[in-house]
């Protein structure tokens, strides 16, 4: 697949074919991916948790805040959940600031995992707290976000907005995912070409 | 080229072959790439200004700090530098923090220029107030960094080291850049597989 493809494929996916288990081989090669990434200063402060274990998974999963446009829906239910996660985290030894760091490597893992017929979804919005509490991260580690992993079981569609258009996501009533996204020429300030 | 070879490929370059002009279409094909990236509540806050004339590259050029560990070395010199600029800004009006967003969207960018036969390098390392005045950069958006791209004219090389080893990039004397990556065991708190 070209990288053009490959990137139009990388959608965020929120409901999954929970029959399908990811290894942890699988999740090694995405961190592999991940390590290749560009850093700041090459400090390389970013940390991971692994986990493709159903009780693991339940812990981080209870954590998690679903698709804040989508008011009517609570996030995937049994059956459809991600069967793996990555946690991304910020190891303050090492760095103060992650955010592009964290957001190079982990487009890296996301490709790696349409790259093996996988999907995921980056989720933000979540109880740290909890989170932390769960998974006994120390508090030298910032969680910066979770991405889950696992066999996409929906269609998610592009959608191309006018500039200045309604930017929230939506299903439609055949339950397909829809995304607008702001045309070319409204994210490009000025061309000096 | 598979995911992984070019993830491989994607180093930071900072000398290039002046020769070969990077034209409009390939910067154009890059955004289109750094769209289609996922967006934190699909706010989609990013801008980008596109530069590929050389009076303009010039002006962004002398705004930016190159290679903090190279410490003889002030930067590429004529000849070698960046043929092409993209420079990547916040919208304010649209949300206040850009980092995950910016790194997911540059890493579309600087794949989409491997790809290409091209390389780029991120830097934050630079002087704002300048690049704004140079660039008549309204207040709205936040300069957050530049990614220089060109042809590569340099060997780019990863160095695997011990955990807690040195992460401080250097040339040998050969003129290869030598970078160090922390090993994938020091980036793995804990496996829950």
């Amino acid at each position: 697949m070209n990288l053009e493809d490959l990137i139009l494929k990388c959608r965020s996916y929120r409901r999954f074919d929970e029959n399908y288990s990811i290894k942890k081989e699988e999740l090694l090669y995405f961190i592999k991916l991940a390590r290749l990434a560009a850093s700041a200063g090459n400090l390389q402060p970013l940390k991971y948790i692994l986990s493709c274990e159903k009780d693991v998974n339940q812990k981080i999963f209870s954590c998690l805040r679903w698709a804040a446009y989508l008011k009517d829906w609570p996030g995937p239910a049994k059956g459809e959940r991600p069967t793996a996660y990555i946690v991304v985290l910020g190891d303050k030894d090492i760095a103060q600031v992650f955010g592009v760091d964290a957001g190079l490597a982990t487009q890296n893992i996301l490709l790696g995992a349409v790259e093996k017929g996988l999907g995921g979804c980056i989720i933000a919005s979540l109880d740290r707290e909890t989170l932390r509490e769960n998974l006994n991260i120390p508090p030298r580690f910032e969680i910066l976000h979770v991405i889950a992993l696992g066999k996409p079981a929906e269609k998610v569609v592009i959608e191309d907005i006018p500039p200045g258009g309604d930017i929230k996501y939506f299903r439609d009533d055949k339950d397909i995912h829809h995304v607008p996204k702001r045309p070319l020429e409204e994210l490009i300030l000025d061309i000096y070409c």
